[in-house]
């Protein structure tokens, strides 16, 4: 039976279908006992869990197990710079500057900078801008509030004086059969992308070789990435470190409806840089759940999990449950009309982007403590 | 009609027709006109280009006008450590030394530890063993006579730092198609060795990155390792670099008339690490071309192209071609007896060799002056 969505790191296509797509990957639910486990240990629950955003997981109780031994684990995430950073790159960071605050993880996090370079053929994405959209996205990501002690920032093309060594460990145990069909290679892939899955595999035991033992890791991050792990996790494994345990998020839609939120359309996704009149223009503009005009949405009301407004509320802009719910229920029940609903969200993901601003504004000049160095 | 030789990167089989190798590479011969022009720049010649044992090259002639124009060439070449450097290997590193000296050239040498580590099963060699050798052979090359100023070593995973980005650049431009065969890869190849190439091409423009300018370059190599510039030469131009100059250089043969000599062949090899009782040992057990009697080599001659003492001198111990000739007439006409010829060469190598070792005691702990830092 043909699939009728496409999930690989460089392309998502069609209606992704979670439950599925678990199968797909050999990876698992995260369980209700396990949602549980996680907010006892933290002392409270995380809404990216609870709503099932972070839906998946590889070897979650192992590593809470390690924990509760006393074996604490290290966060690994990343983010490969092609353009301003979108509210929908935020979900791995929210849920790691989260796992640092409440599990006293470090943080490492690996920003890609020739990623997209090798990737995509975009004449724009030069070395050198993508180096400098690294500096703003790390600048974007620490303003999320971490915490300069335990966090380490590394840049590929600025850090391979570390980085190249590992990579090459892992690449040595890595044939090209072994990733061609899960990337969606060709032999006309460049030899760069070719290589790349060795260097992403790096973070999973970088705080292992710096400590000269096996540290525990975990990743949050999109399903969409999980295949560069897939491989990596046996690899490591052969190297003699643990397999990291990982944590998998859903896609944030776009405000178009879009299956997944993509940089690349710029009035699908709200940017960490968008102005507040833009936000405004292009919220104003999404898809929402509702019916065609008020008065039928007031007598049949519309669909939140159609609603890009409503999902924008539930993917990162409300927190608050019982907030979340009334939001909900006010576009189900034809209560609350498109255009409202729209400048509210509007309003809140301004008031979410000033205060980021003000944040990025003060920590200008004090992002070294935040390098690998 | 099947090629009763092969040469790639990776391995030297059969008797090697130099001849049907160039056409085979695409590769020109060292003409008498450029030996002479070369010569006359140097204000001497050297005995390896007037042996044609440097036979081939690509854009001779275009460096040498640049050159007489002011726009002076630096050197690139290097070495991937496998174990202690046989004496062949000092081919490459006794030409650089020699254009330094008579040109002016900056040598930038690459000690790729990598490669070896990604290119052979044998368990021995982790990185951190060829990383050891590298630094070894680091101070056997320059103890050739290397100006420090003038001089600057890298080693991949050290200097990865500087080498990663550059390579990146060169990866982008190469598919997998376009190395494949040339290689003798296939899809089992492991990826690390795949990427390796673009990490080769480096040197080829990295004086030119450093200075913000294009700067011309030589290779001197051995023959084998044409492959990798083959394909880096048309990628560095579209880089906006010019494309680099080579000679070519033919294999020193084993003592055991092998092709090739090789590192892997204890006994076919001399190592710059051998103790002058080793040398001995190993110097008379080589195959020369004489009669298999004193009788018959007193009466017949012996023939100088199929004995290795001959080759030997012919290489790297006997600079003097008068001198040379007197040995080589030795041999033929049978007037020098095995025993006796083997004995002189012994001693000439181990002379070698004493100085040579007296040399490094001396560089021991000057060597950061030569690294690229």
């Amino acid at each position: 039976m043909p699939e009728e969505f496409n999930v690989t790191p460089y392309e998502v296509e069609g209606k992704v279908n979670y439950e599925r797509l678990t199968e797909q990957f050999g990876i698992n639910p995260i369980t209700e006992d396990m949602e549980k486990r996680i907010a006892r240990l933290a002392g409270e629950p995380h809404y990216l869990i609870r709503r099932k955003i972070y839906f998946a997981q590889r070897e979650l109780n192992w590593l809470l197990d390690e924990y509760e031994k006393g074996n604490k684990f290290y966060v690994y995430t990343g983010i490969a710079p092609s353009g301003s950073m979108t509210v929908a790159h935020l979900l791995p960071f929210v849920m790691a500057q989260w796992l640092q605050e409440k599990f006293g993880a470090d943080v490492y996090i690996q920003i890609p900078d020739e990623e997209k370079f090798l990737n995509k053929k975009d004449p724009k994405l030069t070395l050198d801008y993508t180096n400098g959209l690294a500096h703003q996205d790390a600048l974007d990501i620490v303003a999320l509030g971490f915490k300069p002690k335990k966090t380490k920032i590394y840049i590929d093309t600025e850090n391979a004086g570390v980085l190249y060594k590992q990579a090459v460990r892992v690449a040595k145990r890595v044939t090209f059969s072994m990733i061609k069909d899960a990337f969606g290679f060709s032999n006309e892939t460049n030899i760069g992308a070719i290589f790349y899955t060795s260097t992403q595999a790096v973070g999973t035991f970088i705080k292992s070789v710096e400590e000269g033992r096996k540290v525990p890791c975990l990743i949050p991050l999109g399903v969409d990435q999980d295949v560069h792990f897939r491989i990596a996790r046996d690899v490591v494994e052969k190297m003699g470190y643990y397999k990291p345990a990982i944590i998998h998020s859903k896609f944030m839609p776009g405000l178009k409806g879009e299956p997944k939120m993509s940089s690349s359309d710029p009035n699908g996704a709200i940017y960490l840089s968008d102005p507040p009149e833009t936000v405004e223009r292009k919220v104003n503009k999404a898809i929402t759940g509702q019916q065609s005009t008020a008065e039928l949405q007031k007598k049949y009301g519309g669909d939140p999990e159609k609603c890009s407004v409503c999902q924008y509320y539930k993917y990162l802009f409300e927190p608050d449950d019982k907030k979340l719910k009334k939001i909900l229920d006010a576009e189900r029940d034809g209560t609350m009309l498109a255009g409202e609903h729209k400048a509210a969200l509007a309003e809140r993901i301004n008031e979410f982007l000033e205060k980021h601003r003000k944040e990025k504004e003060r920590l200008k000049g004090k992002m070294e403590e935040f390098m690998l160095g």
